[in-house]
């Protein structure tokens, strides 16, 4: 019986075509990456439970994928947990790892295991797969790349200014224009939850912010006089939220409201040594967005967010920020980060939108073989290893079909040039080269044929 | 409180000098895979349960990883199943998919689903994580990266030769030498088994031939004893499993063996046209040998094992051959494979082992400037820019430390060169350049310093 073939939902394919795409993007990343003196690491796809657990607050936590524990061990499960339907203490009798949410989470639980093999400060990225349960839409998937950047140890404002130049290279090197970095501080939305005297629901004004994009300022408004915020409250977060200005403006006009507080407003100091120790940006904009919160509660100090050219309907494409103390729950005190995280699928997807992609990327074949059976082949083998030793992308047709079929396939892989040696060719001791662009036949004799003349040949 | 960080057993965090050799093996073998035509794809890393299961054997079928059903869907677990201890069918109400266990399973379904949209013959690469519960032991993960090269489509001997012809590229760039790729088709082993009168045993045979290695001759024959073998089978298996000979003698020797059966005996020519289409080989050689059997149950012609050099008692670090039936599992008939997988950890423990590593490949920065404060930055930020624009690593040190400090970390870090640009260079509109090899310093005017110039002046 045959199954029809399918994968799991909320996961895909990548065709040829859309693996180059993915490359392309991923290599990008990876070079400014290392330009910027990051190391690359790997840690394992599945973390213990008890890892993962806890960090990503209740509605990141029922996404994650727990792993079966294997063979006889499924034996120990909890009868008792799981007739009384306590999913949770049935679940871990039976699981004891996840597959990771983030690349986050694991870097604290790496640097604190590995601490005494690691120089400080450290500047690792990390470009694998994480997986969340998400309920799949387009664009939003359950298997997906992040790509991350952190800077761990004793570090100053100069982490956040490289992080905005590092995006600023990427995107450029990506040609896409009219980015909108989001800045802003964590400390702010401190100082407005004190501001408005709701200091005690610090958490839900946060939860709010976060979804701005999605549901509006009157969505906040509506959210937060929900969660019980007092007339006095949400007037004065209407006023803040409709204020617009420069940079500066904004700056000014925070510190004029909050100038009665006792907090430190030391978070300014912060964001203007940032944004000063900032290059000439090429293609991003930096807005100073003091509604701008993100959703991870790791974050202490500084945040950020990268918005699509205007118009483009989807979320950002990129975030980060600093965080005091991601590796104290593992019992690691006192280390700071700074880090950012790509998503290379959304990128992709801008790229498509934006039709960015360069043609070059899916011209993956130099030289294609015709095959007109082993004999011939047998002769040319070692002619066709020197062209590979010349670091040209050589395929042999793997059988000997009509030619026709094999010509419609050499146009279908977008071979540069189709080489004929065949019964003619050989009793006529050439080698053929087919210019498969201007369709024109350049003839060699078959004991003469040089790939590097060839090759000089052609760039002229 | 804090959790004592560790990972679940049998992964592996890969620290920056493990990800360095893991990416120089990789790196190696993507641009051979790519000079022979592959091209690169990616499927999801779980897939449908029903799409792995009955695929490996009952062995492999146990060591296949699991994955819950999220949130409510636990829910609707088989409760009379697991009451009754009827683990299977309590799993599959708990889980419908499961870490692949290889690449080649999801390449034929990859295959058949997305059969409109690809050219045959096909050929991919793919370079992914599979994961397998085995238990964990020395070189032996339960993560871990597979490297696999496959042409699907209508093929001839071509094939697998070409296969060979990338191994041995492969390794003559890793620079290991004295390497055996042992040859032999399954249906020798069937002969073999006509021969000796027990062909109801194939399957029998096949597994204890595959034990080979690490059970030796006696040990196989004290299997087939125990698997009821006649007499006769076993005397005529010992004759068999002692002969030694060249390729060419061994050849000769099974075909007068066989020369009373009335199967075909086209093997020995798929065997005898594959081997004169290799290529002259630089580091391998080709050794015929009878009892290779490989585990995985889907091969049906050629096959293929590289094991490395002698005195290393490593398992073979590279396998595949030819299957002719992968896809009609998923209801697409006709399509055959020749395939290869290497195995990247194992061809890093051969390269440790053997001191192969080059020592560059652990060179992660190229300038490391130094912090003396964010007033000097500001000013250095756009010559820092010009640098990784002409692709060095330059890395920031983030923070105002100590110079002691921040020289050790450079030499931590093998940085190559070392920015001085603080009060005194300020003062004097210098920017130092300090050569961490040779110790010695070069002093540039702060405004002309130009580094194309600089890069150039140390090539010479």
């Amino acid at each position: 019986m045959s199954i029809k073939p399918s994968i799991p939902k909320g996961t895909r394919d990548f065709l040829p075509t859309d693996f180059a795409k993915f490359s392309y993007v991923k290599n990008i990343i990876e070079e400014h990456f290392k330009n910027y003196g990051y190391v690359e690491i790997k840690t394992p796809s599945f973390e213990k439970t008890q890892t993962l657990s806890g960090k990503y607050g209740d509605d990141g936590e029922k996404l994650i994928f727990h792993i079966l524990n294997s063979g006889e061990k499924l034996k120990k499960s909890d009868k008792s947990a799981f007739n009384s339907n306590n999913l949770l203490d049935f679940r871990n009798s039976i699981s004891d790892k996840a597959l990771r949410y983030d690349l986050t989470v694991p870097l604290a639980r790496f640097i604190t295991q590995n601490q005494n093999e690691i120089n400080f400060p450290f500047k690792r990225f990390q470009i694998e797969n994480v997986w969340r349960a998400d309920r799949p839409q387009h664009g939003r998937y359950q298997e997906f790349v992040q790509c991350d950047a952190d800077v761990v140890g004793n570090i100053g404002p100069i982490a956040e200014s490289e992080i905005i130049n590092l995006v600023d290279d990427i995107f450029s090197s990506l040609k896409i224009k009219n980015l909108k970095l989001k800045i802003n501080h964590r400390e702010i939305l401190n100082l407005i939850s004190v501001y408005v005297e709701e200091a005690n629901k610090f958490k839900q004004l946060t939860i709010s912010f976060d979804k701005i994009d999605k549901i509006g300022v009157n969505g906040v408004i509506d959210e937060l006089i929900n969660d019980g915020f007092s007339e006095s409250a949400v007037d004065k977060i209407k006023t803040l939220l409709s204020f617009s200005g420069t940079n500066d403006e904004k700056f000014e006009f925070l510190k004029n409201l909050f100038k009665n507080q006792s907090l430190s407003d030391s978070c300014f100091n912060d964001l203007k040594s940032t944004m000063d120790l900032v290059a000439k940006l090429k293609t991003i904009e930096i807005e100073f967005d003091f509604s701008l919160a993100r959703g991870l509660g790791y974050y202490t100090g500084i945040i950020f967010e990268l918005v699509p050219p205007n118009g483009l309907d989807i979320g950002s494409i990129a975030g980060g920020g600093r965080y005091d103390n991601l590796t104290n729950n593992f019992g690691l005190k006192n280390i700071s980060g700074v880090g950012i995280s790509l998503g290379i699928d959304r990128i992709c997807h801008v790229l498509e939108i934006l039709n960015l992609f360069p043609i070059k990327i899916f011209q993956s074949i130099d030289i294609l073989v015709l095959n007109f059976g082993d004999s011939f082949l047998k002769d040319l083998i070692q002619h066709i290893q020197q062209w590979r030793k010349n670091n040209q992308k050589v395929l042999v047709y793997p059988s000997n079909q009509k030619l026709k079929k094999q010509m419609q396939y050499a146009n279908h892989v977008q071979a540069k040039w189709v080489v004929f040696f065949g019964e003619n060719e050989k009793n006529n001791d050439q080698l053929n080269f087919k210019n498969m662009i201007t369709g024109k036949t350049i003839s060699y004799k078959f004991n003469e044929f040089n790939i590097s003349n060839f090759l000089n040949q052609e760039k002229c």
